[in-house]
């Protein structure tokens, strides 16, 4: 019996049905791709043969994070405008930036940078939104991530579909370009958002998701007055509008979610709709506060997301945890609110059945896929370390030493293996040196 | 012209009266513990000597971070008992473990692990206060760290105090051990505060650190109900009961101020007091939000606090900088609220004014203390770099490379030069293993 990866010695966190418990000095062994074995050192009578061996001593081994929503090439765009209004962010910072500088070739480099960050950071799996979305696919392809990448959708010119007219067709091609043809890649349809996208297109998107069986994203209810700029409003509230438009099932992903009232938080419960908060972003921007604990308690899937770095400016789900626990705890006067194991939980195994990849990955157990994340214990800053709370309220992205995605060692003891960041760092560099004040 | 440390190509952000201006390929010389000269490379006709030339590409030096809140040692019960109401954590938890495992060695080893996890995220002077106070001090000067060490007060038995009667003349004690004998410490007055200490108690504080000329913190406005909870309140507020006792003024320091009116907060502002606010801890337990942009407005000189780690549960000030900033924008509705470089002085110079060193440290300039630390900017997460702003909102503490304190280098590309924190770590999970549930 020969494995490809052997990790000994470890401090397994399976999650999934496990909750927080776990197997204190323990095994984990991968063939071809998923996890062939784990339990307790002391079922091995004899240590198996593995192509490589990981000496997990001090090291806590869980399954990568899924950040739910990103715009990975929005890297560019960080920390070019912070502390301001958001109008006055998008249209004079962001929306002239993207139209200057949103190119298949910026993508590519941006999304590799991101992909960078987010393997350090322990993030195996991404749900990513934009537009050029064919060269975010490739960075991902290349960079050894784990991908929903989605193609975005607007009435109005966009990078790479200067014509509206030809935005669902575009969205088309790239499906066909992606789907079944990489087993880490799955495509996906991103419609910005119901103020910018009218309900013919929010329709017609959602019926090619269907169609091809892919998820579909969509911005919601992120700002207090969005009901007032939907466009052909069909319904009182962002959330009714969407669900007028018949949009609203398990395989939509409702980013944000935000200005809910009790009936819209029944109309996410019963379609079964995912969420994807981002409470990071949604504090920098003053967007307001997701009631993750409520939509929580009404059954609803939640995942986790860092959204673009624009408008965070990092792509660690270790802080939008810690951020989410924390936030939900002070805006309710209670400190019971969202406890620890929920945030472990919406990170992993919730957040893959957000993105539809429950079956596959978000646990360690035999028979899934292995993506997997050694987190560094043997720290002051994690010492002592009574239970996996920790990982919640003191853990950083920076403490992840190992990641394996799909079964591939990508990163060992903080050395990227799977392509050459520098490169990427440059490159993007260069481009943000053209962007204005910046670069080095 | 020779010097001890040179740091050559960095990126320097002097901070204080230079706000975030920086200087791009600069060096900072230093010499007998202060900084003798910065300034761009071009300035330098010849490399001068040095003892030690620490190779600045891709950092960005700046001040050393100031901690103006902490309670080191209660890193022993770090996520020991996290998603609790607040009488629950204190009265069945936190209180019942300090009265069995508080003693001056916990209070040492634990003191010193709270140095080198500080220390690695680039704090180089903490304002701690706690009992047995003595052995933190020591802590601190066996591990290279600046501090203001200040010993608990309080109308109740406490550790190394157990009659009250006795709990000035214990402070008074700590006073006479430390006032004047080591040039990183400086001892102070911790009175817990006012609904554990009576007026007595609080005036008896105030009047021995006048009298010594050393720095009184105290707990302030915390919890929405402590006006109920005052021993022998002498007017309506928690801030208007210390008025009364005439304790407030600029060597006060007071603890969270979250719970204050209009007249508390002109109060704060026109007597000169300090404040420490410390947003991870108010946000994990539900204590409420500190009016810090208000604060900032009416020219009250403001810190940043980890607090300690049993309510955080991490020592982390680039994490408080960034929940700070994000907490106020939500709280506000207001993206403006509290603006990167607001922090960036909090952190640094106003922290130091708020200990009471602002002619000793949290700047760049020469004749000032040499506390000083470089930012690793080589990395995915930091890049592009438009502005320090991004050290907000997207550096942690584990981005910080190497640390020097009072000219002494303590880290050097992140290993711990000052003292083996292997040790510490060690000592720590033995006593967590007693504590209960936990340790490795």
């Amino acid at each position: 019996m020969s494995y490809d990866i052997l990790i000994t010695d470890t401090t397994l966190l399976p999650l999934a049905a496990h909750g927080t418990a776990t197997i204190d000095r323990g095994f984990l062994a991968i063939r071809d791709g998923r996890i062939a074995a784990l339990g307790p050192m002391a079922e091995l009578s004899v240590l198996p043969q593995a192509g490589t061996t990981i000496d997990g001593r001090n090291t806590l081994t869980m399954p990568g994070l899924v950040n739910t929503h990103c715009h990975a090439a929005m890297t560019l765009f960080r920390g070019l405008a912070d502390d301001l209004d958001l109008m006055t962010w998008l249209t004079q910072h962001i929306f002239p930036a993207e139209a200057r500088f949103v190119n298949p070739e910026m993508v590519y480099w941006c999304s590799k940078l991101a992909a960078a960050e987010m393997i350090r950071a322990g993030i195996t799996c991404v749900g990513d939104s934009y537009f050029h979305e064919n060269a975010a696919a490739e960075a991902f392809r290349d960079a050894g991530l784990r991908a929903v990448a989605a193609q975005g959708l607007i009435d109005f010119p966009a990078p790479g579909v200067p014509d509206p007219a030809d935005n669902i067709a575009a969205v088309a091609r790239f499906l066909d370009r992606w789907q079944g043809r990489e087993p880490r890649i799955t495509p996906a349809v991103f419609c910005h958002s119901p103020y910018t996208c009218g309900p013919a297109t929010i329709k017609a998107g959602k019926a090619l998701a269907r169609e091809r069986g892919v998820p579909f994203f969509i911005h919601l209810a992120e700002s207090i007055d969005e009901a007032n700029r939907l466009i052909a409003p069909q319904a009182e509230t962002p959330t009714r509008h969407l669900q007028a438009l018949g949009i609203l099932d398990a395989d939509t992903i409702c980013v944000h979610c935000i200005w809910l009232d009790e009936e819209d938080r029944e109309i996410l419960a019963a379609s079964g709709s995912r969420v994807a908060a981002c409470p990071g972003s949604n504090m920098k921007l003053a967007s307001g506060v997701t009631p993750l604990a409520d939509l929580d308690r009404r059954g609803v899937t939640v995942g986790l997301g860092t959204d673009g770095c624009a408008s965070n400016n990092t792509l660690d789900l270790f802080a939008e945890m810690d951020l989410a626990a924390k936030l939900q705890k002070v805006h309710a006067a209670d400190p019971t609110s969202l406890p620890a194991p929920r945030l472990l939980d919406m990170a992993t195994t919730s957040g893959a059945r957000v993105l539809g990849l429950a079956d596959e990955i978000g646990r360690l157990a035999p028979g899934a896929r292995a993506d997997c994340i050694l987190i560094d214990l043997a720290q002051p800053g994690l010492t002592p370390f009574y239970s996996p709370d920790l990982l919640v309220y003191a853990a950083s992205g920076r403490d992840v030493r190992s990641v394996i995605i799909d079964g591939r060692l990508v990163l060992r003891d903080r050395a990227l293996l799977a392509f050459d960041e520098a490169e990427a760092m440059a490159r993007v560099n260069r481009l943000a040196t053209a962007v204005g004040s910046g670069g080095r």
